[in-house]
């Protein structure tokens, strides 16, 4: 199929292709019917504006990027959600792209968007962030950018965070209460900020109760973590464990299973969730729920703040949503 | 920053822009010794060839787009990861492109790509499909396209779908055999092949057991379906039901909470679903499980066959890959 140009559009109308420019804007300069006219016929054959043609023209691609290490987390399903929500109220596309934890493929992201490809970006970061503070330091003088739960504290732009530390300090609080004297803390990554403030909020807790450190500790997981994850609960001895991330929530039902252990009598367990399905868990998962949607929508808001006024200086326009902490028979005490 | 071009390399190395390009492009016209010069200046400056530039030459964006109703639903994660090992693997990017279960904002992405911003799409249709026939049959014409699970028919291309009536069937039969006789298929949409699909293979099982459809039948839900469908099993006094939907299997776990039916004994449930967390729902539910990461891995594969040889004809290459019946407590005979 023939592609239909602003050159044929002026042709069939007898019009400079100028004029057809124009009028396709919405121009004032041109008369109200001349406009009707232009645009009824690209309407009527299909016009399509190529993007690639006015991008070089105009810099703008209606389009923003979100970054996410993945999306079987409901965390990130819900933000997106958040992030739609705006973009089409402004008439934007949104492109999803996926890192799966590599900053490798961040880095070939990021370099693909220095090009023009979209107008502005939305990131939560790799859990090998560091290797790409320097691309995403750089693209965030390029573009707007904002952060969202996952960030680059190096890099100087808006960060849309949730009260991670003082999430995890309630959360150990409350497994404390409820009896556990040997809690572990099931962590993805040191290199995650989200992950060192979390820890930060373990240890506030542990030091208020005066509990040993030597048995109460944090520990790493990478993402094949279910045997780790079944010699660590069983080395370890834990009464309670905080499960960093949605996945390692369903990793400790599994463990637990594997070796018998009775949830909550043998153990309790509180993970960082989303999950629609915790309460109708075996038993009832008690999660810290983020804000998500919150966090997404608030992210979205501030990029197309930026997108629109090129005044607006992101660096000064963080924002930190809190968690909530939800009881659930997981963490009932016997 | 100055963006750095063709021209500034030319200028910089006292070449032709021409001999820039073929350089960069590893033209073998260019000596082993200049290609060298070219290209360490070309990195040490940072030079990102524009892809706008060179789309409107090349007509490839090495991007792929993917378009799904939703991301909160595990089959279309575990698709997508299928879709990403085959891309990851030919070097080209993924572009994920969410519906929202709108034929509205579905055309308006086909639109979008008609403009050349990708070089093939991987789709799965809204339940509004019928609306988008018209774009995507004209869309199929212009870029290699493929479908994965929800399908358009009428459009001559690729489709990888599952077993869906053959799936449906068995489920069915399951019911009845752990003593079911009034059973309800709740489904999302009846534009949707799938789901025509299924209830062909439900109604099969009941005329094979001889079972009345008066006290079986198929009931329809929308996105906000808890309190209808909470009236549903009041009303209909279903003694076993199979939700076609993952998001339709844990509103049934929230209406019998809401309406004190206790699962299985008073309800035995079936969902078509990829949960992770199926088996250690309470009770664990049995499922449908589709092969999510096949069906993209198989799709991707087709559609990357397409771009490598245009040839390739893509009408003539569907593929089915059967699903799996996973029995749990959810339809335990009592």
């Amino acid at each position: 199929m023939e592609n239909v140009t602003i050159r044929m559009l002026a042709e069939k109308l007898q019009l400079s292709t100028a004029t057809i420019s124009k009028a396709l804007n919405n121009s004032h300069e041109i008369s109200e019917e001349t406009r009707k006219r232009v645009q009824d016929l690209a309407k009527e054959l299909n016009y399509v504006p190529n993007p690639y043609a006015s991008s070089l023209r105009k810099k703008s691609s209606k389009t923003i990027a979100v970054v996410i290490p993945e999306i079987a987390d409901s965390f990130f399903a819900e933000a997106i959600n958040g992030i739609e929500a705006v973009a089409q109220e402004k008439g934007y596309h949104v492109l999803i792209y996926l890192t799966h934890e590599s900053s490798e493929k961040e880095q070939a992201i990021l370099k693909d968007f220095q090009s023009g490809r979209v107008d502005g970006v939305l990131i939560s970061v790799t859990m090998e962030t560091a290797n790409s503070e320097h691309s995403l330091s750089q693209l965030s003088k390029e573009l707007p950018l904002v952060f969202f739960d996952r960030v680059c504290e190096e890099v100087a732009t808006a960060k849309i965070t949730t009260n991670d530390s003082e999430a995890a300090y309630i959360a150990t609080k409350h497994l404390i209460e409820v009896g556990c004297r040997n809690i572990g803390l099931l962590a993805a990554s040191e290199q995650l900020t989200i992950m060192r403030e979390r820890i930060k909020g373990f240890y506030r807790a542990l030091t208020e109760y005066q509990l040993p450190v030597t048995n109460n500790s944090v520990t790493y997981f990478t993402r094949e973590a279910n045997q780790l994850l079944s010699d660590t609960l069983r080395l370890g001895k834990f009464d309670g464990v905080i499960a960093t991330t949605e996945k390692l929530a369903t990793n400790v039902y599994e463990a637990a299973e594997t070796l018998k252990l009775q949830l909550p009598k043998d153990l309790k367990v509180i993970g960082f969730s989303n999950l629609s399905t915790a309460r109708f868990l075996y038993p009832s998962l008690t999660t810290v729920y983020q804000p998500a949607f919150e966090m997404g929508k608030a992210a979205a808001t501030l990029l197309f703040k930026a997108l629109k006024n090129s005044h607006v200086t992101l660096t000064q326009q963080s924002m930190e949503i809190p968690s909530q902490l939800f009881i659930r028979n997981s963490t009932l005490q016997q």
